[in-house]
């Protein structure tokens, strides 16, 4: 019998679970909605919301109702005695109320008594995948594109998902845009994916490479001014709108990372956006042209963007929607606000949110984003913005994002763009009420969601730290990281300045001077390191090693001690999981505590690194009043994941 | 500049130490001694004593004198006015004295007003050298044999560390014996090496292979009772004591572990033993025959010592020492004694302690050993033993022991063999005050030292857990071990006996009986789970998952509790020793913390393994009040250190 003691162990190992629980594998998102026992009875419009209803509802009766008055794709929900109404002027509106009913039901929350009336805070909602036409995602974590061989099962899947949390556009093809993304396969393929996402309010827009009249035109100049040019974009628009009547326009990075722009015709942005502009307002469509540009002329990588920008507000066309990501350099873990977002008073603008975790631990770690989004909400009036982007994490893993918990950020970022004054509270619970069963898991998971970004702050870059990352694929720590001929603001030293001194970047008025971007309160706050918030001191100041923090440690021992918080907010995030055992099926659990150890380890891995390596400089000693790092410094610089920026790591340091 | 900061960083990271102290590389053990002002004022008997004073003693004038009546190898230290009296009958009592002597003088103690009366407690204390003829040590950490091209300056290094602490014999070969030990050649070598120890009072010993006369000699048998066979060791044995007049005698591996013995021949223990006696006994030489032997007859590995031996006791001639291991298994991390100690009252018997750490982290952990030594001898009286014999951790790495600590408990096995009233705390005090320099060290790592061993049972086998290693090199945890083919009490599973149950070896009178070979108040202790000590428990028991422990946990989360709380422990033992940095060579400091740091990291990994593999049965959560385990068992269990039982692995897991 002993000897088949290992095999038995394998069953063992493979069996114990929740067996009251089926095994889900998390295609269906946070849409669990079963399908029996559904009311047939409804009534009103046909159309997706009906269907939705028909499929899913197990309440009274509903009619869905046209109704004029009601702005944009909003709606109302009111109950009639046994019976509700949902009305709405669109079909997007009764469709969002469809789904707004449904997630009553899922939540178990009332659907009684209902008097509801929902619009949506921003016009347009719209992920931005980066997918590339050979099926890679840049910086995607779960699998291939889904839009390389559309199944027509995922589609429908992906669009029910998006409507059901408001997203209303999708921008198909990687911002690094091929030429060829304007070809007449491409836009065949893209009017198959249109086609198939229409039914659910959603509609369909393309990055553009900024070069293709030469590079697929054949023509000698992509100058904006140029007649030729200008006529063979007409032509191309126009051949868009005859195979997607209602497509919604372009994105376009440009003059960015080495893509084309109008600054290579000797052309300002504004002349390049508003060519396309007046291509596009005949149809009705925008272009949402980025703002992530970094010429290196400037000391300070930060001020960039606005120095390049501010020169051109009130310059743009008013179908230009300039798209600017959260914070002026590069989706950290965490920035203060890009200065454009409160400086540019005459441009339209909107935010371009990163929802894959390109800097947060890819499909590793759980991260739970919505609360990075609310900070910079407390900071930018969504009221000043026209729109909101976020860079999608979805792939064709079974799963839509790698990590169950990934799931989230999706849903979290649908949910704050049709209403940013919800919070990210409020929108945690609402997904785990869906995407799980029962309610012992609520409270605790919901506690572990709302600590992790801070957590993945602790870990990563506590105080202000930003950009210390691997090269290439950003898993893992790197601060040493500066290869020869690799230009500086792509290398961490850059960013940290780790001296004998103290560590940071010095953008006060006395240095880069980029705390001037802000307006003046703000401004004296940031410039002052005493008054300078601590979350962002080394984002503004080069910090001595010794400065002494309101924790009344000195910075170099409260940096030890962030870094060891992270860890232990990990072990204690792992440990808090491994008791929902009995209130989650099998392989869910399974495949978040896997991803969970690898985050606790990862941690652990980031401390040693970036404590270690800065102790070379600070000279000073680790606290005896926490763990102390258990790998070696040479051994982590010598180590790396051997994966590309389109691919999640299997795991992290290996030693 | 920026572009040379990794080759800047190389010379950080290479430069930051303890500038003021010389790097050292451990190869003086707890000799440093210093040559400089040594006082020549040294009189009386030549010899050794002399030339060590000569060289190293900074005091007043020292006169050595001979003295009758002092028994053994002791020795007085008075002081006369300013002049120290050394006397002793013996050359190796006068060295033992000025190794005292100098002691003090290292220690920074009074050495003035001395009064001091030494002799040792056992006559023979001896190392156990596992060295094999082609160089490789068996369970050796540590390097090569120091005895494959001896080096003359190595040699009496090694004397002196040895008489330095009243080591007066070794045994040069490994108790798996092959029959060339007693070649010409090899003999010719054991001269050599015999007549360089023999100026520090250190006699030479072998290991033989009871098969020699047929393997070596040509003869048909090696029966003891043959005439032929007699004779054959005659002569060998008087070949041997031409060549090494104070030759000490033979140890012996008998029907153990394949080795061959007197039962090959129908022959008993006795017989085999008593006939070497004889040949030995006009030379003055002795026979220590081992009791590690477990034929696998009786259903309990650890009864068959006992069953084996005891029907001899009385029979073995009185220059035969039965060498018994401290317990009844093999040197785990924590077992009961060997109940043959107590139960054979009419034959001379001595204890094997295993220096070098076999089963408790290899050169990678530090782990004192004083303190097991001194549980054992709280259980078995010295006073009933003629003599202690060590498994030696020495090798031909630079500092002899691969891990700077692992001197300590060649260090402490001397000093307890001399004294075994001496505690493992005051061992450690004066070790650590000559092997390290600075009144700051001694404090917080003598606590590290004290901690270690309870800290090594706590992440490896709790709660009376054995033998649950990894097969062959047994570095690192496989308690799911169990290769087809493999003798079953060469498998944790044999020891551990998981199932739904519980965990544990059920040794009592309903079981294997085990506890009735121990006097009956013991017996009665061990076999009432009630009173049983917990350190003991699943020894003894097959426990069950809910059985409440005197914590008020059940022993399922008290084995949790117990695993993590070694892993706390380790990485407390890394931070106390970070802390050491100012006052530690550069060299030092940075070999122990590379040490420390995997330990703490292996301490993890057995923690992990063993609880998430014993979870597999228990089937009970991981206590919501600690870490939880970061691996992955099904990838652990797949894990494999690709070395032999000769090696020190490099690290451990490495997922």
């Amino acid at each position: 019998m002993k000897r088949t003691l290992i095999s038995a162990l394998v069953l063992l190992l493979a069996g114990w679970c929740n067996a009251d629980a089926k095994c889900e594998d998390g295609s269906r998102l946070w849409l669990r909605l079963d399908t029996t026992n559904a009311v047939k009875a409804i009534t009103g419009v046909k159309g997706t919301a009906m269907t939705e209803l028909q499929t899913y509802w197990k309440g009274g009766p509903v009619t869905l109702k046209r109704q004029k008055g009601i702005a944009n794709d909003g709606y109302t929900i009111k109950s009639q005695g046994k019976k509700t109404v949902i009305a709405a002027a669109t079909d997007a509106g009764l469709l969002y109320g469809a789904y707004h009913l449904l997630r009553l039901q899922q939540t178990g929350q009332q659907t009684a008594l209902l008097d509801i009336s929902e619009r949506p805070f921003f016009d347009l909602r719209i992920l931005n995948h980066w997918d590339n036409p050979n099926g890679t995602c840049e910086r995607g974590f779960a699998g291939k594109s889904i839009f390389l061989n559309p199944d027509p099962k995922r589609m429908k899947m992906y669009a029910r998902a998006n409507a059901s949390i408001g997203i209303n556009g999708t921008v198909l093809n990687n911002v690094n845009a091929k030429p060829e993304a304007l070809s007449d396969e491409s836009l065949k393929k893209a009017k198959g994916i249109a086609d198939q996402l229409r039914p659910y309010g959603i509609r369909v827009y393309l990055s553009i490479n900024f070069a293709s009249p030469i590079r697929l035109g054949g023509l000698p100049t992509a100058d904006p001014l140029n007649a030729d040019v200008v006529n063979w974009w007409k032509k191309k628009v126009n051949d868009i709108y005859r195979l997607i009547p209602d497509f919604g326009g372009f994105l376009v990075k440009a003059n960015s990372e080495g893509e084309p722009g109008p600054q290579d015709f000797g052309r300002s942005h504004a002349d390049g956006a508003n060519m396309l502009a007046g291509v596009l307002k005949p149809h009705n469509g925008v272009v949402m042209w980025r703002a992530f540009v970094y010429n290196p002329q400037s000391s300070d990588r930060a001020n960039q963007a606005y120095e390049e920008f501010m020169p051109l507000d009130g310059q743009f066309a008013d179908n230009v929607i300039i798209q600017v990501k959260n914070g002026p350099v590069d989706f950290q873990p965490r920035e203060p606000y890009s200065p454009l977002f409160t400086a540019m008073k005459k441009t339209p603008m909107m935010v371009e949110f990163q929802i894959t975790q390109e800097y947060l631990g890819a499909a590793n770690h759980l991260v739970y984003l919505a609360p990075m989004w609310e900070e910079f909400f407390s900071f930018v009036k969504p009221a000043g913005l026209k729109a909101m982007a976020g860079v999608a994490n979805i792939g064709d893993d079974t799963n839509w994002c790698g990590h169950h918990f990934a799931q989230s950020n999706w849903y979290a970022f649908g949910r704050q763009a049709w209403n940013p004054a919800l919070t990210s509270e409020q929108i945690a619970d609402e997904w785990l009420r869906q995407t799980f069963t029962g309610e012992e898991l609520v409270r605790p998971m919901k506690q572990v969601m709302m600590d992790s970004r801070e957590a993945c702050v602790n870990y990563m870059m506590p105080l202000g730290l930003h950009h210390i990352f691997a090269g290439g694929h950003h898993y893992g720590p790197e601060p040493w990281y500066k290869p020869a001929g690799v230009r500086a603001d792509w290398t961490p030293p850059y960013y940290h300045k780790a001296d004998s001194i103290g560590l940071g970047f010095d953008r006060t008025v006395n240095g880069s001077a980029n705390v001037k971007q802000y307006p003046d309160e703000l401004c004296n706050i940031y410039n002052n390191i005493n008054s300078c918030p601590e979350n962002l001191l080394t984002w503004f100041h080069h910090v001595p090693w010794d400065f002494r923090m309101k924790s009344g440690r000195t910075f170099w021992d409260e940096l030890c001690h962030k870094y060891d918080d992270g860890v232990k907010q990990t072990r204690r995030f792992l440990a808090t999981w491994d008791a929902m055992k009995p209130y989650v099926d099998c392989k869910r659990f399974k495949e978040v505590q896997h991803k969970l150890r690898i985050q606790a380890r990862d941690a652990e891995w980031w401390r040693d690194a970036c404590l270690l390596y800065f102790q070379t400089f600070s000279k000073r000693p680790i606290p005896q009043d926490m763990d102390h790092p258990v790998h070696n410094l040479d051994e982590m610089m010598k180590f790396r994941i051997p994966i590309t920026m389109y691919e999640n790591p299997e795991c992290g340091y290996t030693k």
